[in-house]
């Protein structure tokens, strides 16, 4: 089958040439503001909550959590319920898949560009969707032609960030090549286990969509199973996992109840931004951002700008030459449903940094003190730029062999690449961290690992 | 492998007899009394809300529901968040496997008496389990042997009559036959087979955790696919029924608020029971509970006792010589994530007798109108005992031909039963309804209804 000229890429660095375009393009700046300069936005009297004039958007609300474990605090949390659509258009060529990207702005990303799913649209996009669209390619998602479909979940969000946020992810398979508008390219998936390498380029938003990209074979095949086979013996059957997951869920309570956002013990509620003296956690400051040369896009709003890079990691090992992951059954402040699968790490070092070694986070030690030959992945993204400021992960896959036991505590559980994935297909099981880690994850990591001893 | 005399019943009869006499041996009686008569239980001076004074067990509340599609209501709910197990012990003996049940009195059930699992623990018994044990067989559910776990998820219970409410269903294989305490029996899958035929007899608990019975023999297939594998080519691949799920969560909109159980419109409040004066869903009213010759056995409690006999049933037809059920996204007030999959007609009839045709529920005249010889399942059975007084419901799975059209609304989906299946599994998919119903389907009625054509 012949590609039409014009329509790919034919090597990286025209696509690199075609990005700093892109760049070039952009005209946005975003300036830092105090949170009560911010247009538009405005203070409940009462409690301190932060919400948009219209009721629009999101809110900045306080929450205290409780949960079994002796762990109770209070926070900042972005209370945005609604489920929106992250969506990317594939279209086969052979046994080859092209992805519909847009390069696209928001205002906490590095770079400020950087590669989007086909569509990001809010509820409000979605359901207006008759009375004529703002949303480039939305009717692709919206109506999806029969068949077409090779997955569509319902995932979570940053639960530490987010209260119970989540969004529809999608990945559905188009005849014909779309038109391409302005800001949009196709490129393939060879292309994007290349571009997926480089530091804050493809945004968290196509990065969990990606984590479904293994489904894209199996529409094809309808009457066979339908979970990913592992490639070799797994340490635990998938009955196994069941039931860790459900025991942890059973074992677990996560109890939240909303408080005043202006006395949250050990934050400071200043009128321009909301902090800990301690130096922990995260800030929440307020952003406006401007076009320099287009009247209609001006905007100001909150965001959150966590205190240093993150670490999202996981610890692997091989068990009967199968390379396992050690994934987490992990609560945050605003999970969905107590617990949710998690990487082995997930944390600001930052926010440990004087703490003691008891209160450290499980397994950070090993992370921080691998080797480098022994990280498959290591690369740095950041995280959602529409709510985060600067929010760089530094994500990890680490084969520590024998640095990490066999036998976990109860809160952890070994399992094949494969069996995670097949977790992702039916949402709400695999947090948004782990999802964007599968996403780095070469299809051939663990046969490069098996081979590499 | 030899099964030892007198753990097992050789006849069907020999089980009836030993049922008898449990039937014999029971000597509670339950007597319906007006709610503000109840031993132990109070009412709210503001909201009305129906509780124990220990604050234990559970509540009855008022709650308001608004919908996406113009339905809003107010009800009576049963607030219990806690999540309890049922558990079934099976035992192997070859390729066959026995269950150990248990005849159990429940003041709800029509007979008093019917076989429930293994199990039934509420979280205090199982949090407490550490302190010494009142419920006899627990420590096998609670601490499993590695390996002998073939069925564990959290299981959503009735959403119109409770509030989120969730049970930890559990299969779990035992090595040796466990001693047989008072009241125990060993049935094998056969017997139940023939025993889930008969009205009224194996309790709500037990059908639910037999739902998760297919999965027996996957435990012993860990490196093999994990998904059930329909015998014969689905209408929908795995991929299209979870986008037809997450379609359906992402379209519907479940709003729920606590409202003053005292002042629900169209419900009246009186001093002895919570009616609707036009006769239709349930009405909340007393039991007191006495045993004739045991001191300790007396206790009072608040039941919901239905309208009329309800309809839970599956519509069927084949697709390339497959059955397929019909499937409904079903949105109840309780329902803990906007929809589950449930039976294609779940009601009761008597809710609707003066109806207009437009009105009634979606299939249920086909349901009505099916001949006996299509009706591949037809028996009566009583739901959670515990909770609901004499609650039955006429479950029904019918093979409907071209009575339902191949082509059916947004919030229906076809799928094999294999496929319905396996959504069990994963837990907070397959709601009790079609749970229960799924239990009363043999291995083998899919084959049956094709060799009849």
């Amino acid at each position: 089958m012949r590609i039409p000229e014009d329509i790919v890429f034919h090597t990286l660095t025209a696509f690199h040439e075609w990005f700093a375009d892109q760049n070039r393009k952009n005209d946005y700046r975003v300036t830092v503001t105090p949170l009560d300069a911010l247009d538009g936005w405005g203070t409940d009297a009462e409690t301190g909550t932060l919400r948009h004039n219209s009721g629009k958007f999101f809110s900045v609300e306080g929450i205290a959590v409780d949960t079994d474990n002796g762990a109770s605090w209070s926070q900042p949390i972005i209370n945005q319920p609604e489920i929106g659509i992250l969506g990317i258009a594939v279209k086969r060529v052979g046994y080859s898949y092209y992805c519909l990207m847009q390069a696209k702005m928001e205002p906490g990303n590095i770079n400020l560009i950087q590669l989007s799913p086909t569509v990001q649209a809010t509820r409000s996009n979605y359901t207006r969707v008759h009375r004529g669209n703002a949303v480039p390619y939305l009717e692709h998602f919206v109506s999806p032609a029969p068949g077409s479909v090779v997955f569509d979940s319902l995932q979570s969000e940053q639960g530490s960030w987010f209260l119970g946020k989540r969004n529809r992810n999608m990945i559905v398979e188009v005849p014909d090549w779309l038109p391409l508008r302005d800001n949009f390219c196709w490129l393939s998936l060879e292309q994007l286990t290349e571009l997926i390498r480089i530091p804050n380029l493809i945004n968290m938003d196509s990065r969990t969509v990606f984590s479904g990209l293994p489904f894209l074979d199996h529409g094809h095949r309808a009457a066979e199973a339908d979970m990913p086979e592992p490639s070799g013996p797994a340490r635990h059957p998938l009955g196994a996992l069941l039931s860790w997951f459900t025991d942890a869920k059973a074992r677990h309570r996560l109890a939240r109840r909303s408080v005043p956002l202006r006395n949250l013990p050990e934050w400071t509620y200043s009128p321009g931004r909301i902090y800990r003296p301690d130096g922990r956690h995260f800030t929440v400051i307020g952003v406006d951002v401007q076009a320099g040369n287009r009247e209609v896009a001006h905007w100001a709003q909150p965001m959150l700008q966590p205190v240093g890079q993150g670490v999202i990691a996981f610890l692997g090992r091989h068990f009967d030459d199968q390379f396992h992951i050690l994934v987490h059954a992990r609560t945050e402040a605003g999970t969905a449903d107590v617990v949710e699968m998690g990487p082995t790490v997930a944390c600001i070092p930052a926010s440990y940094h004087d703490a003691p070694h008891a209160n450290q986070p499980l397994f950070l030690d090993v992370v921080q003190q691998s080797e480098p030959a022994d990280r498959l992945v290591d690369v740095v993204h950041s995280e959602e730029g529409g709510r985060f400021y600067q929010a760089e992960n530094r994500y990890l896959v680490i084969d520590a062999g024998d640095s990490v036991p066999q036998e976990v505590p109860a809160d952890y559980c070994w399992m094949t690449v494969a069996q995670l994935t097949g977790f992702v297909r039916f949402g709400n099981h695999v947090n948004v961290a782990a999802r964007c880690l599968l996403s780095c994850m070469d299809d051939d990591i663990a046969e490069k690992t098996v081979a590499a001893r």
